[in-house]
C-alpha cells in the first residue's frame, strides 16, 4: 500500500480527528439503540458545534438536521459515518467534496472478510480521502475519544469525567473491543486521555496516533494493543518520538500464536509478523511488553505516574513493607519470581525500624509492621520513610490486605515525591475495584496494583533500559 | 511437637469450632476500635448464644456480661480471646476449667518471634489445651468465620450476606490477612461459606481444616494458603478426603522463594520446606497450585462450580467465542501460552455457525460472531450451542469485552449444564468487579474470569490427572 510509506501523521495532521472542533453525525437517529442515537448520545459532553446528517428527520435534541454532508454550511473536522456498508463509499466522497477533515467508518465488511471485493471497497475508500486530504478512521472500528474535549467519535460509550494529573495514559488499540474494555478502568480511578482506535487502518494507524501523542501535553503515557502494521519502521520512529518526550508505552502485541496470528489476518486484515522481530523492535524503542493484556493498564499508569523520577538500577531491588508478614512472604515470593532483588535493610534502617515497631514486629526485608500497624497507621508513614531513604531500594512495595483506602496513603505519595521513589501499593483483595479505588488511583505518586506478579514485573520492566530514560 | 502425631481433627472433632452452638467473647468491650467490641460486632449475625466476659462492664447491647468464663452458666462451644498477651495463659487455663469446647487466640509474640520465652509460652497453651480436652486456634490468628452461622470469631470483619449455591469455597488460610483479603470476593459475588486461618497452629492447623470440610455438604471446593506445616502427611491425608468427597483443592504455598522461607520462619515459626516436594504432594492429592494468589479464587471456584461434570481430556480443548475478532486473538494466543488445545470446529459446526453469523463473521475457532451480536444475543446463544455440541470441545471460552450483564447469560448457564461442559466467561475490562459482577457469580454453570491468563491456566489445571475425579 503506496499510502504507508508516507510519513507519520503529526498531532497538527491528526487535529480533524483527535481533537476536532467541529462533528458531523451521518446517520443521525433518534431511534434508541441505533448506531446512529448512540454516536449522538456519546457527544453530549462535547463542547465543539455538532451537525446531525439525516435523510429523515428535520431535528434532533433541538439541533437542526442537514440533509446531507453538502448541506452543512461550515467545513466540518470529522464525519462520523453511523450509516449502512452499502452507503458508506458514496457518503466518503461527499465527505472529501465538502472538504471535511477526517472521517470515522465504523462498517465492517472490508478487508478483513478477504474477499477480492471487501479489499477493492477499502482501496476505494482510501483514495477518495487521499485526493480530497481527508483524514479515515477505519472502516472497522470503533472509533475514538477525546475524554478531555467530550468529542467522542463512536457508537460504543466512552468514559466520561476525566480530569489531569500525574500519570494521565492514553489507550491505543486496533481494536475497538479491547480499547472499550479497557478504557473502563476509568470507572476505578485511572486517568485517561483518549481512547483512539483504528480498526482496519486504511489510512490512520495506531503509530499514527502515538506520533501525534508525543507532544499532547495531557498525556504520561500510553497503554498500546495492536495485530500488525505493514511497517515496522512506522512503529519505531513514533516510538522513539515518544521516548524522546520521555513517555513510556506499555504494549500488549496480539497474534502471538500461530491460531492468534492467523485470527488477526481474519480480523483487520493485518500480517502479524514474528514475534521475535517485534520484541526486538520494543526493546530498541524502550517500549515495556505485557503479555498479560489485565496487567497493561497498571503497568502503563505505573510507568507513566514516575517518569519524571530518576533513572532505577538496571534491576531495580525493593523494599516490602506489610501489616502482616503472610503477605510479605508472598511478596518476597513473587519478587523472586519475576528476579527483582529484595536485599536486606542496611543497619541504620534496621535500627530505625526497631525504633517503630513492637517486639514481634520484623525489622528486615520483608518489613512485617504487623496487625498492629492497621490501627496506627503513623507506624506505616515511619516505616516507609525509614525505607525510602535506605539508598539500597529503588522503590517500596507496600501490600494491603483489604481493599480500603487508609488516612495514611497522602502522606506515602508525598513521601514518595520527597525521595523521588515510586511506592506500589499492592491490594491483596479479591475486591479489587474496593472502597476507595478510585482516590488511590488519583494518589500523584501511589501506583495501585491488584496482583503482586503485576506489580513485580512493572518493576521488572521500569528497570529495563529505556530510551524514554535517556532522552533518546 | 507430639501433638503433631495425632489423627487429623473430623469436621464432629472441629465442631465446637467451625460450627460453635455458643461463643463467649473475653475482654468484650463497648470502647470503638478494640479487638472486644470488634469481636462483638462480628456476631451481629450470630443465631446461637452469645456470652460477654468483661472485668469493666455489666451489659453490652442487651447481652448481660459475666466477670469471667467460670462465671457462665452453660459449657461455651468457644471462646474468642480479646484481651492482651500478658492475660492469655491464666484465661486459657480458666476455660479449660469451665470445660470450654475451643479457644480462639489473636495475640501475637509466640513461637513466630522466635525467642526461647515464645516458644515456651506458646508451648504451655498447647498443654493447656491438650489436658483440657480444649481447640485452640492460632495464637497469632485473624480468628475464623462459619459465614452460614454468622459464627463470626475474629477481630476483623468477614463477609456477611452468604447463600449456598453451587461453586460454594470454603477459605482456609494460615495467615490471617491472606484469609480476610481473598473473602472480600464475596463482595463482588462470590459464594464463600467458611473464613478459616490457623495462625501459629499450635493445635489446629490447616490440614484439620481441610479433613472437617471434606464431609460439610456446604462446600464444593476450597482454595487453600499456607507457609508451612510440621507434617505434610497429614495435608496429604486431609487432601485424599477431599478428593474421595470429589472436592478440589486450589492452593497457594507461600515461601517458594528463599526470602519467602525465611520470612515465613519470622511469621507463623514455619518451616516451609521444600517447594517441589510440595508441588509433588500436590499433584499426588489431585490439588491445582495457583502460584499467582490473584488468580486463586477464581480458579477454585472453577473447579467447585463442574466439579459434577464430566471428566475432561487430560489436556482439554477450548473452543473461543467472542463479538471482536481482536478478543478472540488474545484469548488464542493465552490458550497458546497455557498449553490448552484450540482445534477447528468440525464440518458440521462450521456449517450452523455459518447459518447464525453474519457474512463478515468467522465460523472458526476463535469464532468471531462480530460487534453485531452486542445488540443480538441470540445469536451469541445459538454459537454457544454449536460449539458445546461439538464432540472435540471440552469447554468454551466466552469473551466479554465490557463489564456487564447480558440477557443471554442465564441461558448460557442452562447450555452449559445440558452439555454437562464448562463456560468461562472473561470480562476483558479493567472494570472487574463491575455492574453485574455479583450476578454472573451466581450462575451455576458459568464461571467468571478476570483475566485471559487466569482462566486459560485454570482451565489447564482441570485437565491434569485429579483425584477427585477418579473418586481416589
Amino acid at each position: 500500500m503506496a499510502g504507508r510509506r508516507r510519513a507519520l501523521y503529526s498531532s497538527e495532521d491528526l487535529a480533524p480527528l483527535i481533537n476536532p472542533r467541529s462533528i458531523a453525525v451521518i446517520g443521525a437517529s433518534d431511534r434508541p439503540g441505533s448506531l446512529g442515537a448512540r454516536a449522538m448520545a456519546n457527544l453530549a459532553d462535547f463542547r465543539g458545534r455538532i451537525f446531525p446528517v439525516s435523510q429523515h428527520l428535520t431535528e434532533i435534541n433541538g439541533l437542526p438536521c442537514y440533509r446531507s454532508i453538502l448541506d452543512v454550511p461550515e467545513r466540518v473536522d470529522c464525519a462520523v459515518l453511523a450509516i449502512p456498508s452499502q452507503a458508506i463509499e458514496v457518503v466518503v466522497q461527499d465527505c472529501a467534496d465538502a472538504g471535511v477533515g477526517s472521517c470515522v467508518i465504523f462498517a465492517s465488511g472490508y478487508a478483513e472478510v478477504g474477499s477480492e471485493e471487501g479489499i477493492a471497497a477499502q482501496e476505494r475508500l482510501r483514495s477518495i480521502a487521499l485526493r480530497g486530504g481527508m483524514l479515515l478512521a477505519g472502516p472497522n472500528t470503533a472509533g475514538l475519544g477525546n475524554l478531555g474535549t467530550g468529542a467522542h467519535c463512536g457508537f460504543a460509550e466512552f468514559p466520561h469525567g476525566y480530569a489531569q494529573r500525574n500519570g494521565t495514559i492514553a489507550l491505543v488499540s486496533q481494536s475497538g473491543a479491547v480499547g472499550l474494555g479497557l478504557s473502563q478502568a476509568a470507572m476505578r480511578g485511572t486517568s485517561i486521555s483518549h481512547v483512539l482506535t483504528s480498526g482496519n487502518s486504511v489510512d490512520v494507524d495506531v503509530a499514527d496516533y502515538l506520533n501525534a501523542l508525543a507532544d499532547n501535553p495531557a498525556v504520561d503515557g500510553v497503554a498500546l494493543v495492536f495485530e500488525g502494521l505493514d511497517s515496522a519502521a512506522r512503529l519505531e520512529q513514533a516510538a522513539m518520538a515518544m521516548a524522546r518526550a520521555g513517555k513510556p508505552i506499555a504494549v500488549t502485541k496480539l497474534g502471538s500464536s500461530p491460531l492468534g496470528a492467523a485470527a488477526a489476518c481474519h480480523h483487520t486484515a493485518s500480517v502479524t509478523g514474528s514475534p521475535d522481530d517485534w520484541t526486538a523492535l520494543f526493546r530498541r524503542c524502550g517500549m515495556v511488553e505485557v503479555q498479560d493484556m489485565s496487567r497493561l493498564v497498571e503497568t502503563a499508569v505505573f510507568l507513566a505516574k514516575f517518569r519524571a523520577f530518576r533513572k532505577p538500577a538496571a534491576v531495580p531491588a525493593v523494599s516490602i513493607l506489610s501489616s502482616s508478614g503472610g503477605l510479605g512472604i508472598l511478596a518476597a515470593d513473587a519478587a523472586d519470581r519475576h528476579g527483582v532483588p529484595t536485599p536486606q535493610p542496611g543497619k541504620t534502617t534496621v535500627q530505625r525500624l526497631k525504633d517503630i515497631l513492637p517486639s514481634f514486629g520484623s525489622p528486615r526485608n520483608p518489613c512485617d509492621a504487623t496487625a498492629n500497624a492497621t490501627s496506627n497507621p503513623e507506624s506505616i508513614l515511619r516505616c516507609t520513610e525509614a525505607l525510602l531513604t535506605d539508598d539500597q531500594f529503588d522503590a517500596l512495595v507496600l501490600l494491603w490486605g483489604k481493599a480500603w483506602r487508609s488516612p495514611c496513603f497522602e502522606g506515602i505519595s508525598e513521601l514518595a515525591t520527597n525521595h523521588g521513589k515510586p511506592v506500589c501499593l499492592v491490594w491483596m483483595s479479591q475486591w479489587s475495584d474496593g472502597p476507595g479505588s478510585t482516590d488511590v488511583e488519583k494518589l500523584p505518586y501511589v501506583s495501585l496494583f491488584r496482583s503482586l506478579d503485576s506489580c513485580m514485573s512493572a518493576i521488572r520492566a521500569w528497570g529495563a533500559p529505556h530510551s524514554f530514560d535517556t532522552g533518546g
